[in-house]
């Protein structure tokens, strides 16, 4: 059987979110599975020195290109959230706690917070906002409350964006397949033709 | 008579040289003319202060990114110049000397010295090597030499960068139209719809 797709974003990712709304049908036609691999962000930008749209002319920018990005896949309602860039760690914290009981679950709920936030213009960064996503896809609030807080999953989020920092990622979304990474969602093409082609 | 595209770019940019081979169609489709706009990104940088590929980490990627982009679009024997990234400084002067006579051969020049730069892997830095791109459409070496050299041509180029900066560039290539900004070679398809649709 091929490799998966390691999907690699931080939930505050616009470009992560609109291509969490398309890597499905590449995957699809591909016949490959996806690993939805959330992480922090901040994590790689300290470590990088790196911190993105510091410069007001480019954050003027981004954010216009964020939104028409979004249209130009479909996406005619993505708005820029209130809070953005919002802390990715509650969205993240639910994930791993729902994906130690079911993957499936987990990459729906990555998309549903996702839209959640880019969409509904929710604070995911919120709690008991990202808790509720988790309620909408049949999870008691009280236990999602309690297992993002577990210790364990709290460990397994450092441990993943540790991992993800070892596998060479450094921005959002990252994505790597039969170890040859595609970094931003403009790339999503590409992806699609190296898939088809096994590689060019 | 609807306003042109204004390209601007870097004559060292790989990402510059691959939109450098797909806008005229884009232009021609939407019967649009193309204001080719060299400017010096070091410029930028010195302002805004963020040098790219500084990580070694996303230089990598970035070196692997570039050569893909180009396979990617028809580019199959694009490769990286053993002196990257070379001084963009001579090909601009010789472009803005040539554009001072004839804004045709200029774009001409732009392509052919992109082309002698990310194909051939000659050093367009070398103001020889420029003088012979301009040399191929058909300028006396010594004319190109003594023009590129004239002060009024060398304050052009510094008042280009500057009026690309007032414009909001920051980054290569850069194209606005119709006042709306696309930054980079994966924005064209953008570009191209929003040409297409009079805005989205």
């Amino acid at each position: 059987m091929p490799g998966a797709i390691e999907f690699f974003f931080d939930f505050s990712s616009p470009y992560g979110f609109v291509a969490s709304t398309l890597i499905d049908q590449i995957a699809e036609r591909h016949g490959r599975e996806i690993e939805w691999r959330p992480f922090l962000i901040g994590a790689v930008y300290k470590e990088h020195g790196g911190v993105p749209l510091e410069h007001p002319l480019k954050r003027e920018y981004a954010i216009k290109d964020f939104l028409r990005t979004g249209r130009f896949n479909g996406l005619t309602d993505m708005q820029l959230p209130a809070n953005f860039p919002a802390s990715p760690v509650p969205p993240s914290r639910v994930f791993y706690w729902i994906e130690g009981q079911d993957k499936a679950k987990a990459a729906e709920f990555a998309k549903a917070a996702y839209r959640k936030y880019w969409i509904d213009g929710r604070d995911t960064a919120d709690p008991l906002v990202a808790v509720g996503v988790a309620q909408g896809l049949g999870y008691a609030p009280e236990d999602v409350m309690a297992g993002a807080q577990d210790d364990a999953v709290k460990g397994r989020l450092r441990q993943e964006t540790g991992d993800a920092m070892a596998r060479g990622v450094f921005g959002s979304p990252y994505i790597i397949v039969d170890e040859e990474p595609f970094w931003g969602g403009d790339r999503l093409a590409h992806l699609d033709r190296w898939l088809e082609t096994g590689g060019f």
